[in-house]
This record gives C-alpha cells, structure tokens and sequence, in this order.
C-alpha cells in the first residue's frame, strides 16, 4: 500500500478530487495492462470514509479476432477482484458507417455510452477510465502536429463531468512493473501495433526516437506540459466567456459586436471571441484558424468583410456584424 | 514583386510592427540560405516612405573549417547587393570556456554583441535575424521534450527588443526555392548534420518522421500553435505581474505573501506568482516545476515547509513566508 505509484495515484484523485468521500465509481475495464491496473489500484484505494469500487464496465467493440477472449479475461478478472461486471456488445463498424465517424471515433462513443448505462446499473456517479501520462503525451504531439486548432491545445482533463482519469500523472511501464509484481496478467492489443493509425506512430516510432535523443523524462516532460497548457487555456477561456457576454450582441440574422472595445482586448481574448462568435454563426461546420485570422483583420480595418463557415462577417461602422447564410443580409459570394 | 513570399514576409512585418517607416535595420548575414534570402527580401521591401536597409553584418565564430571561405561568402554578397559590410571574428571556444557556456550558447551571446555593435556602426536602429517557421517549430518541440518549464512554452518571439525576424512565418523550403528563382547560391551549414546535436535531430530526424506520418503541414501547425502559446503566456504573465505586486511585500529576509489571497487566484496565476517569488529569492539558481509545485503544497498546508533554491518556503499563520539561505531565519537543512 506504500508503493510510489499507489502514493500518486491517490496524489492524483486528491488534487483534482476524483473521486470524493460517499462516491461510488464504475471502472471502464478494456483487459489491457491501463484498465486492469486501474481496477487493482482504485480496489486498494477505495474503503470505507473513502469511495468505493461500483463494478467493472467492458464494451466488446467486436472489431479485433480477439474481441471474445478479451471479453472472457474481463469477466474472470472481475470474478477474481469479488466484484460485479456489465458488458455489452456494440456494433461499431454499422456505427461508424451510418454517422459517417471513424472507427476509432465510434467506438470511443460506444464505449462512454456502456459506461453510463453501467454507472446507472451499478448506482455510481463517477465513471473511472484508465488513460495515462503515456495518453497525455501522445495526445499532446498529435494535437499539435494536426494544428493545434484556433485557441490551442488542451491535454486530456483529469475530470470532464463523471469521467474520472486517476492514472494520467502515471506511466503505462509503471503500471506493468506494478502487474508483474502483484501477478496480474493483462490482455495486449495487437491493433495497437498497427502503424497506419496515427496515434500508434507517435507511440511506436516517433516517441521512442525522441526518446532515444532526449532520454527517458520525454513522456512525463510533455504530459506536465499538457497539464500547464490546460490549465492556461481553462483560464483564458473563462475571461474570455466574461467578455463575450459583455461585447456581443444577439441579432436576428446572427451577431454584432462593439469593434473597438474588442481591438481594446488582448490578442488571446479577441481570438477566443471571435472564435465563438465564428462558431455560433457556423451552424455546425468546423471553424479554422484561417477564419479567426480573417475575422481579426476584419476587425483591424484590414479588409471590408470575409465569407466565414455558415455566413459572413463585415465591419459596418464600428460594429463587427456576424451574419448567418441566408439571413437574408450580407453579399454571399462562394455557396448558394 | 507580388510573390507569395513577399507578401507573407510583408505581412509578418506589418502585423507585428517589426520595421516602422524610417527605420534602419542591419540583417545578421551567416551566409546560410535563412540569412540570404532575409538580406535579398528585405531589401526587395524597403524604400522610401518605408525602412531602409542600414548593412549587412557578419559573425566569424573560427568553429568550422569552412569559416573563412563564408566570411568571405558574406563580404562579396554584401559587394553584390551594394550595401556596407560589416564582420567581427570571435574566440567562440574561449568565451564558452571561460563563462561556462555550451559553445551554442556562447556563438549565440557573442553573434547578438556583434549584431548590436554593427548597428550601432551603422546607425541602425533594429537588427533583423533569419528565424524561420522552421526554427519556431524545431524550437518548440525541444522545449517540450526538455520539459516546459513552470510556465509553459513560448516559442520565437516575432520581436524582442531591437531583435527583428521578418522571416518567422515562412518555411525554409519555401526560401530555398525562392533563392534559385532569383539565382542567388548560398552556403551549406555542415554542421547542422551533426545528429549529436538536439536541434538537428528535431530537424533531422523527429521532423520528417512526423512529415512522413502526417504530411507536409506539420512544421507550419507546429509554428502556429507556438505562436498562440506564446500570445496566450504573454497575457497570463502580465497578470500574473499584476496580482503579483497586490500580494506580495518584500522584507529584509525575503518575501511574505497573503496565503488566502494568493490561494483564491486561478492555478495559472499561483503557478507564476510562486515561480516569481522563488526566483527572487533563489539568488540566480534555477527555479523547476517541482519547486513551483512544492511551494504550492505549501500554500495548500500540505505541509508546513519546504526548502527551495537558495532558500526556504513555509506557511506562518495565513502567511506564505519566503526567506534568503542565511537570512538568519528558518530551519536550513540540506546545505551550508
């Protein structure tokens, strides 16, 4: 119970209050070496005055020849662990074809949804999945090679409502010593192994080449920079909502919003406005960087007005005008 | 004239406010393509009613066998283009010796004095340096592998100072290019293919590895996400500047700060304020993020004290007290 990576696990639910006294947490359980440590670690954590261990969810994606022995592992794990299990399987590839999503992009849909179907079953309020300071790190170098979007980058959250993340201060290699030592075996994930998929590049190629050049800090020094960026970017979000309220203006045809008092604001804050102003007028399509750039220099005089996703914005007098498509204003130039 | 680059290096210049009209800007000239390609564009934009081109200036670090033949490169570009040329010839190996420096830092102090001394040879009031989107993004991936810092990543600043770079929203590639268009040659950096060396393995390496899994927009998405970090840091450390001068009071000893004032701020704002306070009390010792984060137990009363470099934190009812090593308080365990 004194071991370094028990102490930062309970470090970790601590400083972001995972998982508070009285709650009850239903453990996302896949068989890879993540999830299986997770179970084992929130068991030796959890007790009474403490939080206590719900159950142990599993969604059979159908999608790799393992799918059914993964299954099986699950279901004998939690008979071993005296704890109660929920699985369900999902159809991921008709998913992914009728919402037009990849197949990574549904299944992690799929699975969040057996989680909360489990967390309803099991009486819990928190929901406990097992990424870890290796996701951290992948997350953040493939953010950042994809463009990090118009206001940044944002690791993975600790916290996002239920959803709990009690291992991403932790190694995956220090959760397998940790299985190796208490004799737990873990299923492996050959997809993982399958170097088209993106993530799994970062993984096996590039991160090891980084680091072979910098030494073996590379993952934990980009996961504490993923903390910091999040933690910046939460807090330059939040000013940034203040000011929207305070210098936009609902219209019927879309936005107006007071131009020089937003010139006035800092660069963070003009970008992260207009970017919510962009996606409010998008109805749904992406909003790019490119078009926050444009409706800033919009803003600064630069030019008269740009099409933007859903519509267009113009400087009129003073009044930066967002206008939806088909709002019946604005000259419409590239989309019926 | 009216080429794409000329225009993005036009654009940079202007959004960034990097030459005024009437200024006189001397271009830092290695001879490499950066640099060549920074004297030939800046000349091509400036004129009158504009900024004007003071000279060229050249610094011979005597660290590769082909030192002398580059200089040499420099003096007859300079001749070319018909502007004044100016060169000094450093003992880059003694300076880092002497002061401890890697040879990279010390090439860098001594090219940024011969910089400043030609400008003021030349009556030129801002020094342009070749900085490529290609630096920022190499840059930024080497901050993240070393580790961020307490704060966070800022990349290239577009302007420090006097210190202009006009180039830091172009690629290399793009430049080279641009250079055979004109049939202007440059000379070839041997060592930038030392491996050995962290820079050029990012630029070597890292870099067509994630070109080759992510395609060619990788540098470009690495470069503006620095440059939206960078905006972000700037802003969050000018209020942390600010909410720093509200609580914190010097004393004879140190620093003592309002414990419950500072605690009710957001993390991004106590992560800096702790960072400022024990760096004024480190007496030039490097400051970490464990450090940061220590003084942030402390702060939090998870434990009551905790020595820092060059000095000591603790907590003293509702007080965050900072003290000097042989300030003649605290209890100083760990060293002399």
């Amino acid at each position: 119970l004194g071991s370094p990576l028990l102490h930062q696990v309970r470090r970790t639910i601590e400083r972001h209050a995972l998982l508070p006294a009285g709650s009850r947490v239903v453990v996302g359980l896949s068989g890879g070496s993540d999830s299986v440590a997770l179970a084992c670690l929130l068991l030796d954590l959890s007790g009474p005055g403490g939080f206590a261990v719900a159950g142990l969810a599993h969604t059979n994606h159908q999608l790799r020849p393992t799918a059914d022995r993964d299954e099986a592992f699950c279901r004998d794990l939690a008979a071993r662990l005296g704890q109660p299990f929920v699985t369900e399987t999902m159809d991921v590839r008709g998913h992914a074809d009728s919402r037009k999503l990849t197949i990574e992009d549904a299944a992690r849909r799929l699975r969040y949804d057996v989680l909360a179907r489990a967390a309803a079953r099991l009486d819990a309020d928190r929901i406990a999945v097992g990424h870890t300071e290796d996701d951290q790190a992948e997350t953040l170098l493939l953010k950042l090679v994809r463009g990090a979007g118009p206001t940044g980058l944002a690791g993975i959250y600790p916290r996002r409502g239920r959803v709990v993340r009690p291992l991403l201060e932790v190694s995956r290699a220090d959760l397998r010593r940790h299985l190796e030592q208490i004799g737990r075996s873990w299923v492996e994930d050959e997809t993982n192994q399958d170097l088209e998929n993106p993530r799994n590049r970062i993984r096996h190629v590039v991160l090891p080449e980084l680091e072979r050049s910098y030494g073996g800090t590379v993952r934990a020094a980009l996961a504490r920079a993923a903390d910091i960026l999040r933690e910046d970017a939460r807090m330059l979000d939040e000013l940034a909502e203040g000011r929207f309220s305070a210098l936009v203006t609902a219209t019927a045809g879309g936005l107006t919003v007071d131009a020089a008092g937003l010139a006035a604001e800092p660069g963070p804050i003009v970008r992260r406005v207009l970017l919510k102003a962009l996606r409010e007028v998008s109805g749904g399509r992406e909003v790019e960087r490119a078009h926050v750039r444009g409706a800033a220099d919009v803003l600064a005089g630069a030019c008269g007005g740009i099409d933007v996703p859903g519509g267009r914005v113009e400087l009129r007098r003073g009044i930066l005008v967002f206008t939806r498509r088909g709002a019946g204003q604005g000259d419409i130039l590239d989309e019926p």
